[in-house]
């Protein structure tokens, strides 16, 4: 690392895949805030490099301060922040460099764990995977949490067929997951975010995979606006609803999904899509960015350690 | 009528008012197909003014058939067709603008006695009013089904905001509903449509009111894609769901919703919006049109003769 980190910036995708070029904490920080890199993971991998940029500034804990508060709802952040922070200078680098290879091994892990699980909830035939936003390798350092899953499932011949939430207001699944499936050679359909509960009423997918920007002690889940809409779909069609996450997602300090602080992002998002105006100048909109899913509606929480049955009472 | 329909482009909205002149059959049923026209009672007027245009056709039966199949999903439109054709060919156009006039007096009707039981059912502060799609007068000839619920509790002071999803894939709630709650003077936000689920269970809104498609013997309902999450999530948050529609659109001919034939429009309204990409290049997409919300997850439908207590197991 040669005192700058490198980043794809995703708001660019799928018209052009762009390399930035981050050389300080305000920089950093942007692209954090404006979705440049996204991705719980991905969050956090970029706060731990990003607290090796810190020692530059001249105020080191006003930097790594305003690093932790870049997105409140995603808690590796705050905590990989602080990993990386409370190392000595020369060791930083260092610590951040095995945040992202535990990110790579923890990967690989849910992959596996969370594509043996779907097999046993999906008893005969093909899979039929419906998942939001994206969860791939775009969204962490490898293959991602969910969509890790869902390769994981293809790559063994066992996807029939990935649904894709378009994911509104950023449309991060029409772009980078539809791109990411499309790389795989995955057989996907990208559909509007309000069509899942009906096409799960009407058996178009057999399983449902999120993942998790901060999993409470409860096990009520914060993720991508519209998992709560899914989920209710999914209970109602007798749908098993996965979360796929790392431990690092885990929150044990929140005790439940009402402890959880929601950003909202402003109007822009919703009343123009891709810089073309979709409602009449200067109309207001609430913007939820994320929504919680109480832990009755998951059946369970697969991680790089261990898979918790949140529906049948267990804990993280 | 001087053997043209006037129709407002509803696609062109909100950026452009374009007054579009209809000439002949093919032309009105094309208008139809790409929702320049839309709205059930809008289509069932249109229908109607389009079998007195089918007169000049040379194949007047053709004619009148390709009318009604314009749009599957709608009862409104193959019943008015009907109706105007079933007339001697000098009376065509007078049974035509009956049908206008009933709709207008239906409109109004049915703003009155939505506005009376939703006063009923939130029985403390303001009305917070969510609602899907457009059904004010653009749908209609005057002032809708459910946003002249809306309207009048605005005109009554009662209403403190209405929340309008923006309605994926063709934004009629963002584009339009916004626009005629701005012309109104209605306080009002957009918001994702997905979002909808979590902000009723956060509180945000006290009531749904949404129009309909069609309504089965036993209740259930085809509205706009997106409505039965709606349900999903007003049931879940114990939220009142209405739906306001003419008689019109009860069909006791299809027993149950199962019975109801969903269009599916194609990947391209799902893959671009408003002409822009939001998928890679050949993504394919799943479209259904509409969605059946099942009966038990309507508290009430309100037509222009009387309220149907749905959940409460009155049938329609």
């Amino acid at each position: 690392m040669d005192g700058a980190v490198e980043l794809i910036d995703q708001t660019r995708l799928p018209e052009e895949l762009v390399v930035e070029r981050v050389e300080d904490v305000s920089m950093l920080v942007d692209a954090i805030q404006r979705l440049a890199v996204r991705g719980a993971p991905a969050i956090g991998v970029a706060g731990g490099f990003g607290v090796v940029l810190a020692r530059k500034e001249p105020d080191f804990p006003a930097a790594v301060e305003s690093l932790r508060n870049a997105r409140p709802t995603a808690v590796n952040l705050a905590r990989m922040v602080d990993r990386v922070a409370a190392r000595p200078p020369d060791q930083m680098l260092d610590e951040a460099l095995t945040i992202r290879d535990e990110e790579i091994a923890a990967s690989r892990a849910m992959g596996d764990r969370g594509a043996e699980l779907v097999r046993d909830l999906v008893r005969s035939g093909g899979v039929r995977a419906m998942t939001i936003c994206n969860t791939g390798g775009l969204a962490t350092v490898e293959r991602g949490t969910a969509l890790a899953v869902v390769q994981t499932l293809h790559e063994a011949g066992l996807l029939e067929e990935a649904l894709v939430l378009e994911t509104r207001p950023l449309l991060q699944g029409a772009r980078l997951t539809a791109w990411e499936l499309r790389q795989a050679g995955a057989p996907h359909r990208v559909i509007v975010d309000s069509a899942a509960p009906f096409l799960l009423a009407r058996g178009a997918a057999n399983v449902v995979v999120t993942g998790a920007d901060r999993v409470a002690a409860n096990g009520d889940t914060a993720n991508k606006i519209g998992t709560y809409a899914l989920a209710l779909g999914a209970r109602q069609a007798g749908v098993p609803f996965v979360v796929v996450a790392p431990e690092s997602t885990v929150d044990t300090a929140t005790p439940s999904g009402a402890d959880i602080e929601i950003e909202d992002r402003g109007a822009e998002e919703v009343v123009t899509i891709r810089g073309v105006p979709v409602a009449p100048h200067g109309t207001d909109a609430a913007n939820p960015a994320f929504d919680v899913t109480p832990s009755e509606l998951i059946t369970a929480l697969v991680t790089e350690r261990r898979v918790v049955r949140l529906s049948e009472g267990e804990r993280p």
